[in-house]
């Protein structure tokens, strides 16, 4: 921890505050400053807001919320199309110092800004748990049967086999405590249902898996994600990330093409569409990391930004009484 | 060549012909011997069907149709489990004996068995054409703006950048033929739209594909496969696979909710399942061979493999008359 961002943390690091990087996701404080106010005054959590102060102040006016919320200037900010080692050279940049503030118990940090910067500060200010080789984000999907939680969803783009194998020890912590699931299912992505089909990765994961202390389910293919079939869909980072865009996209896709034939009007159809949109999910927890982070997506309105903070509120609160949970999310 | 398929191939080789891998899929005979039948009152199709002359013989009484179609025996079947290399090991396999028989211009090869012994029975039996690296599967999907075409959708699990980079020349071949686009433009998926995101492979693919003559977007996302974004996405087998399946289980389950929501009836629905299902694209062209090979799910009912019969005949005459394309599909 550098001394300023001691100092910064002995100001602000109370147990379930929630440092929101006001320059992050597509529309930045045009939208992150309203989803601060929401969270605030709907869910009751104290949001930090981290980032320009003239151009989050003047937002803060806009809204009639001046010093309703907390806000911590930083003077840069990472564009969306910057990726993680180079936003990480970047100290003064509001995902940094946004990091730097949460750490400590209770401690949480919300970005929509750009995956790959996040999960690089968050690794160099937070630490990662003991044991932990990478860090996963999980994102929880509705299925035919419930819930399932997709891992790694883009946190890792090349990770080796082990730490694939150790995403479904963070998935399944992270099912148990946000679906309630006492012993998750895991099922490990790949080409085929039958043990050793897959690329290199998958079937080096698959020899992997059934050693861990895992209810290993074998391989899922991907039309089971959101068929239910399992409680933790395991992968890699791009394929995952992918997968995650895929599922997005294709519920739209498919929703836009029954509206066309006229099977249902538009409006009924916003009822299905919104199971599967960033304002319902609010967002993917970055998991294996010594504090609680949670990465919007870039296109997030103040809506979703706002949800991510209550989610990321209840993750640090939960964290806090389970601490101690090793490689456990 | 061998004699044995030599012989074979005189007496059967005639422009046109679509040979059928009787034993191939999760039902076999019960449905490949009704395709083939199909195939040939339908749409004019001659079928050859490979596999265990008796167990074919006692299907074709049955829809009394002895002497309707061709049959050559082969008296072994590749197990739906079973991958590449041992399959390949397997010389009197109906996968293997009717590559062989598909040799020379204007034979076509169609089964439902396993994705990967009919890859690797195909190169050997076919070979690849001149300066192509591996073979490549094409599905062709419809998407909010017309059709996307998907390669490679699981024939080469573990390809190098080069490979990756080849099969946007494949795509765009097959895109120019079955789509009839003059100019087709060519998206590399990977986790972000900006240049250079994505694992190493993307990575190392996007930097070859800009030298090469097709039309390239850049990196495309999950999302934009069905939205039409581009012609051809590009991606490894492995993440093509995954994707693939996961589009047919994303639409089956937005409709289903569609469906439990009360907003449409399912019978309706089905209009647009349809859209998705194996019975109307009619199975994955396998690019990058010297000769014709369409690999129908392994799910298939009769009507998709004759569907697919039916592709394999009108790829096989194309090719015909376009011989001489070099990588060109």
């Amino acid at each position: 921890m550098t001394p300023r961002s001691r100092a910064r943390n002995d100001a602000l690091a109370r147990p379930g505050r929630v440092v929101l990087d006001a320059m992050g996701g597509d529309h930045g404080p045009v939208e992150t400053v309203p989803a601060a106010v929401a969270a605030r005054r709907r869910f009751g959590v104290p949001v930090v807001l981290v980032g320009r102060s003239e151009e989050i102040g003047a937002e803060l006016r806009r809204h009639g919320s001046s010093g309703e919320v907390e806000v911590v200037d930083a003077r840069d900010a990472v564009p969306m199309t910057e990726r993680g080692a180079r936003a990480a050279a970047r100290p003064e940049s509001s995902v940094m110092v946004g990091c730097e503030l949460a750490q400590g118990d209770g401690g949480a940090f919300v970005s929509a800004g750009s995956t790959g910067a996040v999960v690089t500060c968050a690794v160099r200010a937070l630490g990662r748990r003991e044991g932990v080789l990478r860090p996963a984000l999980a994102v929880a999907l509705p299925s035919l049967t419930g819930t399932t939680v997709l891992v790694d969803a883009g946190a890792t783009a090349d990770p080796t086999a082990e730490m694939v194998a150790q995403f479904a020890l963070l998935g399944t912590a992270y099912a148990r405590r946000v679906l309630g699931v006492a012993d998750p299912s895991v099922g490990l992505l790949s080409l085929g249902a039958e043990p050793g089909k897959g690329n290199r990765l998958a079937r080096e994961a698959g020899r992997l898996l059934p050693a861990l202390p895992v209810r290993f389910h074998g391989n899922v293919e991907g039309h089971d994600v959101l068929a239910g079939t399992v409680d933790v869909v395991v992968t890699d980072g791009f394929t995952g990330n992918v997968v995650l865009k895929n599922i997005e996209g294709n519920v739209r896709t498919t929703l836009e093409l029954v509206a066309r034939a006229g099977i249902a009007k538009p409006a009924r159809l916003r009822e299905v569409a919104r199971l599967y949109a960033a304002e319902t999910h609010g967002g993917a927890a970055l998991l294996g990391l010594s504090g609680t982070v949670v990465v919007a997506h870039g296109s997030s309105r103040a809506a979703a930004i706002a949800r991510a903070c209550r989610v990321a509120c209840d993750l640090a609160a939960d964290d806090t009484r389970a601490s101690g949970d090793g490689a456990g999310g």
